[in-house]
């Protein structure tokens, strides 16, 4: 016999819901229940997700209580900020559903730093949906097996924290003077029609944004650097917007600690990453990229040390929609609810 | 009355050559000569570059004396290694031509540099055909005046150099720890068939190369930074292949050195570009991209400084195959035979 | 208690076995056996298949019955012309697996077409796998289920064959005078490293090939088309590569018969498809999109009556290398095992 | 001594504008005078057109007679509908510019077509500006020479016409059954942001939209395949977005001419266009790309005969922002101003 449980979506008709939904079809133990959405309420799914044939016929609901209580899980894929009261809501109607908000509300710890990055007041934390995350030694799957609400990792924090996290745990590279650069796709800014997001203006143009420390997934990078051991954290941080749809390349330095050598280095991500079913990290001298994650949960990973410059360099593949949303939404489910953490999840991609 | 010169090209069949031609075609005071090729000769020109309609029905000859001599240009797109054979059969043969070696032989002064990446004996250095480059205070353009052999930079070295130098020049950045990594596009890697280079590999992915200090870039980099005044150069340089065609996006970073400033930064790079004719300097706050240079002969860059991680971020965007290859060659030519150093090269670029 | 099946595929590093095995890994009843390849023999799947980490580790064995025998099916990823000689020495080894063939060489049943388009000895034709053709009123599937050895369609093939079989087969479009154009992705090219088929080359660009009839795919649609009712076919074919790495859309037109109607149209297509599990006819009024199949075994048909034009235009999208190539395998290998026609099939496609 | 025009560019904001800017700033005998906006009047040009960096610090002024009087050619860069108030402002002002709209509005002759395909009345027209559209075995240049408003052709219109003229003219093809399918790219969509033109959108997938002879350029395709000789057009008109920012790829089919031959089809081609600047008919055998004709001003046709399918497949290659649009603006203000019709204009494509 197998349980089943009902899961609903918040904001199917965006990229982020779209996505929870093709990886629920997947799961064998969900049922998919209610999905919903804001403009779009009272539309067939299928205008907005022509991908997902089996619900092309179900009809939106209006985000709210009415349509997501009474559910298992819920998801919320809704812009930053509207979390809050969808989930009050929940508890006030008595809800028992584990939450998962792949939003950023509920990401930060610390309140100063939302406020300054995101300048509105905290909305407070819920524990944080990396389960591959080293915290103290231990790892964070430990704690989503009892949370009953799980902010999802920002897409871009979880690759720089995947690349980097083993050096600092072991003590192999200097936190306090990380470098990232990462190369990502257009989905992760999301399916709103802005202009400098339109085709024409991607097609043939590599560009960078959120240049010099502002970008909100500096304080969340930051945040967990520190709950892998750092002392301090010091981070450049810088997103080139190339012409892909779906991926995430993140490019992360930082020097090469005292004492440390390529051998330790290459120990700490070995030892890192040794049990872990979704983060790869792949035979040396070869590299990552986000044709072999497409479509799948997996976290490529390579590290390599570059004694002429005195840095580490650590280059972690994801895909933005999955293992940067979706899938670890999915994968933190899995744990909240008791089930084997990779059910519904796969490390195949889909490539060429 | 117009002087006009004459230029042949060894090496038209491949994307350096058949950028020089398009170049030159639209220079007015350059009349095309020879074309040359290898696995090629006896072709015509339109099955290898059928965009230059002009020229479609020229037919390549086998690159040699035979077809070069006679010129007062002549520009080498050659496999690396393959340029001390021609200019020595050229100067054999009374040639006075200017010779511009889109090739790395003559890049390098250090011969033990040059070793340790090429690994082949060194050809000796040429004077280097980046006329913005700060040598010692002064511009290398000065030098160039009077070149007859002239060694065109690497693109993704003009990319980081163009990006950085103002700063080292300055004093206001520490070279000692830069940080580069450089979105590219795929005909920077040239017209060879190769597997990983195919459009159904790169579509969809991106993917990291040379990772570690291992790209033959690095030390040229290096040997830029030090004539613009740098003590000591440290490196760490990561080029990430993404789908498109043309253009390089250099995120470079550096930290800040002791008792500079936001406003001693901005004055660095404003006053080191504020006179150059292809180096143009965004209005603060806006990032460039490498569609607004996208066949133009420009570097857009822009510089910011991130307090938090105490690192100056430089950017910059270039085209490949423009400033990054023939146009660089085409404007050190104009410096060479003593014409305005913009002739027949454009500012304004194609796009979307 | 589930039954399972081994399966071998011979040609495992390329793009057509690559894909097979993505497929098969998600299959409930398969385990899969020998993975061979010709150059690649000796090496890990890994270096060709980076996207397949449960395979990463596997060793490709060299192409031949030592590798091949012993298992329930095997399927041929292999160059045109190769099958033969496999599939010989596999039955004079006594092997009874059903062999799937990707590759063309048995797919016409007219030995002439066969030598006038590949200019070489026909080698019989096996029963073909397009479980969905109609064939004087019945399907495919039918014949499919006895099957030992099938010939696996060609991709443009299957995208032009469904959009147009309905209206054939209902006699309401005039097979006589048929034209197609698609568009296709570059993985359909396959795997071999060629000049125009570079990144480079493909960014950007727009390229028709095969022009005039001379793609081996048009009596391939031809003979389909006769199976679906067509007394006399006549098919002006033109592919237009487009840059993108999967994907086919056909776009196809035919006069609209004498007394056919937009309702008799409409009728053709729901009739045709209404209980085909991979083939999904759109609501009026939308268009098919590679993006909604891209990795399902989808194929999204619209069908358009151009009055003012007097044509039918029906519109096809599939992914090339799925519903294209290897889900048709997997589809065609699940009814000749007795197994249900959608087993370890998606109609659920990775967008965006 | 030169002669200079001022020209000033109504909708300098948008693509076409853009472009329009592009091509005069080489224009050697004109001088670039107000630039105009409505919703981005007061703002920088830089902001929109970053790629035109001599012009970044113009300032965009709002669309009116104030601004666009007392120039010699105004370009009308205008959403459809909005250039018949600005035309008789100009007029009522006592402009005697000579005034280019590169909207649809003054290019259909049938105001019976006209408001069946746009829905509005019709605002009447103006000489066509396709100087190679033969009309009644002369061409349309002639009557541009004497125009003083000029309706720009739409860019899909020209991609087909300039296909398939060379046939109708000459009797070698049946207008009656055309079949006219275009791979297009996104910019010619324009810059207004909307959903299905988001690159997240459009990266990885082909996407027909106005199928079924709904498209605007229907009318306009007829009444040139009219006016080149057909007695009766039937038009099936097909277009695809696929992944590429700049150009139209299209094949276009017709039936055969009973008595025809590839050889007099050949020679019609030939004929057409021998002396024709901008459009080059390509070696037989080799077919027109995009890559060929980015940037340029040049029309790259082949054609081939397909005797199975008993048509003839013509094949057009434009960039549908030059060719398509502002180059053919310039082309025809050339011929209006009395300058040679070539200049300003090059046939050189920036490629790969």
């Amino acid at each position: 016999m197998q349980v089943t449980f009902t899961a609903a979506v918040a904001g199917a008709s965006g990229y982020a819901g779209g996505e929870l939904l093709r990886l629920l079809l997947a799961h064998p133990q969900i049922e998919i229940g209610a999905l919903t959405a804001h403009a779009s309420a009272g539309q067939r799914l299928g205008a907005h997700q022509p991908h997902l044939l089996p619900l092309a016929d179900r009809v939106l609901e209006p985000t709210g209580v009415e349509a997501l209580a009474g559910h298992d899980v819920v998801f919320l894929a809704l812009p930053h900020g509207a979390s809050g009261e969808v989930t009050a809501a929940l508890a006030a109607a008595g809800s028992d559903a584990i939450v998962l908000d792949c939003g950023a509300d509920h990401r930060l710890t610390d309140a100063a730093a939302w406020e300054q990055f995101y300048g509105s007041p905290h909305a407070g934390a819920w524990p944080y949906g990396l389960p591959e995350l080293i915290v103290d030694g231990a790892r964070q799957r430990d704690t989503l097996r009892t949370a009953r609400e799980i902010a999802v990792p920002g897409c871009n924090v979880t690759a720089v924290t995947l690349a980097l996290q083993p050096g600092v745990a072991a003590g192999v590279v200097d936190p306090a003077d990380v470098v990232a650069v990462l190369a990502v796709g257009y989905s992760g800014a999301g399916k709103s029609a802005k202009t400098h997001l339109l085709a024409a203006e991607a097609l043939g143009s590599l560009a960078p944004y959120a240049v010099g420390g502002t970008h909100r997934h500096v304080p969340e990078v930051e945040q967990n650097l520190r709950a892998a051991g750092a002392a301090e954290v010091r981070l450049s941080f810088t997103p080139v917007l190339v012409p892909t749809s779906r991926g995430i390349l993140a490019t992360v330095t930082a020097p090469l600690a005292p004492g440390a050598s390529a051998a330790t280095v290459r120990a700490a991500w070995e030892d890192a990453y040794a049990d872990e079913p979704f983060v790869h990290l792949l035979p040396e001298g070869t590299w990552p990229t986000t044709a072999m994650v497409t479509g799948a949960n997996t976290a490529a990973v390579q590290v390599a040390v570059d004694e002429r410059a005195g840095r580490v360099v650590a280059l972690c593949a994801i895909d933005n929609l999955v293992k940067g949303t979706a899938g670890a939404a999915v994968q933190s489910m899995n744990l909240a609810l008791g089930l084997p953490e990779t059910t519904g999840l796969t490390t195949v991609g889909v490539a060429p």
